[in-house]
């Protein structure tokens, strides 16, 4: 594994250059208000307002658009029952790739919905990881179509390091960046795109208790998954890849914890001072700034709202 | 009351740039999906994100700066149990000025909360509107304070027309320009930015069917106050002035309904598509765009998503 190839700040300021006509440059917004409560200056880069409502979209763009003709016209395939499903199926409808989805039968109805609604074609399995990979080889093996794993992939890494890219353009002299970590996608690229733009910036990443694969890995420096990760942050479910164990070991500053009670309470927290609509894997981040004052205050601290998209029916409040 | 001086384009120029340090640019967002669901162009100003979450706080800083130091020792007084009245206690403070408000002892324990928090001093008051006003002239007779109507006040409605002023200066163009209508502070200041600047640009008005006294009064041409006003959009239970209707039937081009059904499904809308906490009173706007294709489809609109002050737990989905 240690031969493995992973990517550089050249390759994330690449791929922003090739996806940028295709994604939102989304806003950075500020809230006055959360910055007296926590004794900060936050700067809220909205992945949220991203096309399918993540910072998914940009991954599976940059990975859609790495693809030869010949590898597009037999189309992409991937397991997932969240954000990447979406991103993947939009971002290979709109480049004429025809995209399959291997999803759980147990799938929210509204996901299913979405993944079918940008013409995927969907395959339902057992909610089991091994049970989804075989499904996708059957696929494979049928159509010759491009895997795109949702984080165990280098061009889904460099894409989503495209986020804190642009929040270093727009707020210069940050101190920390933080994002939430699930399978490590998002903390891989934004930890290579700071590490490789300014050294000195502090990446912190956010995790839920119940899915701290990422915090105990970390720590004892050996890869150790999840076994039954239970939060309600449910874009937060994955276990680091190797890969973006390797690149986490290598370039993150700390990760930090926090429990699904503070991680709601910091969700609507963000619903009702800031009014925008934010899931709970990107409410981590809250959490983790509200619970630790000694790290965050004084500083000036970018933070990666991932996504938005909730079950409104459903909320926890 | 016809000699009544109402604004102009001048005064709502002049109130832009007094407040201006004050208030927040807020941003006009914009949705491919809704665009395209509704085949229009759309853009959003989003008055949620202004300070206290609505649009209101612009016509309470402009009054309040317009006080003499003299007035402003002496304080303001107002009656409102909603966002008017969160907005003049900031304003009050932020300009040194106490604030004396009047509310129903109805009044949900959160806006209770919100107002007492910006240092405020609340009177609460039997829920009926001419107790309102004697427990308003009593303060007034007591303490001298300055009284500022939610609306039916120049200065407050001059304040209230530079959400659109900001909005044509951002996006040159717009073919309509569509409000929401309760008193009418927020729709005479729009009509009179917009007729002031772009008389070709339509301002239409948006009404809850439940409380649709301007609906009535400007297709009669007679003023029609409500009785028993019933809506789910709370920020226009309230009925025209003299004033604002005066300035309503000269400069407003149409006014259109919308009943609650519609008005939380455009709500939702708006959550899910634009990932924005908008509430009730503000998302009447979009079930009208909705609801009259023939009026909205390949114009460019744009809309005042007026504020975002929703109580989370009490969520009509």
């Amino acid at each position: 594994m240690d031969t493995q190839r992973i990517p550089t700040i050249k390759d994330i300021n690449e791929a922003s250059l090739r996806i940028k006509d295709h994604i939102n440059l989304t806003p950075v917004l500020t809230s006055s208000q959360l910055n007296r409560m926590l004794n900060a200056e936050l700067y809220f880069k909205c992945e949220n307002f991203q096309k399918v409502g993540a910072f998914k979209y940009r991954g599976a763009t940059n990975a859609v658009m790495n693809l030869s003709d010949e590898e597009l016209s037999m189309g992409v395939v991937t397991h997932s029952s969240g954000n990447h499903a979406a991103a993947l199926a939009l971002a290979a409808k709109i480049h004429g790739a025809k995209a399959y989805i291997v999803m759980p039968h147990t799938s929210p109805e509204v996901k299913k919905a979405a993944v079918a609604g940008y013409g995927a074609e969907i395959t339902f399995c057992e909610p089991i990881l091994v049970t989804r990979q075989i499904a996708a080889d059957e696929i494979i093996a049928e159509t010759g179509a491009s895997f795109i794993h949702p984080y165990d992939n280098f061009n889904v890494i460099s894409g989503q390091g495209t986020a804190s890219l642009e929040l270093m353009t727009e707020i210069k002299d940050l101190d920390i960046i933080l994002c939430p970590v699930g399978g490590g996608g998002l903390l891989s690229g934004t930890a290579t795109a700071v590490k490789g733009i300014r050294p000195d910036t502090k990446v912190y990443a956010a995790e839920p208790e119940g899915a701290n694969d990422a915090f105990r890995s970390f720590n004892t420096g050996r890869y150790i998954p999840s076994h039954k990760p239970d939060t309600i942050a449910d874009g937060l479910l994955t276990t680091l890849s190797e890969m973006t164990f390797k690149i986490i070991r290598e370039k993150v500053d700390n990760i930090f914890t926090a429990n699904d009670q503070e991680i709601i309470e910091s969700m609507r927290l963000i619903w009702e001072r800031m009014k925008i609509v934010i899931e709970p894997s990107a409410a981590v981040t809250l959490a983790v700034i509200k619970k630790n004052p000694e790290v965050f205050e004084g500083r000036k601290v970018g933070v990666i709202l991932s996504g938005g998209n909730v079950d409104l029916s459903k909320l926890p409040f």
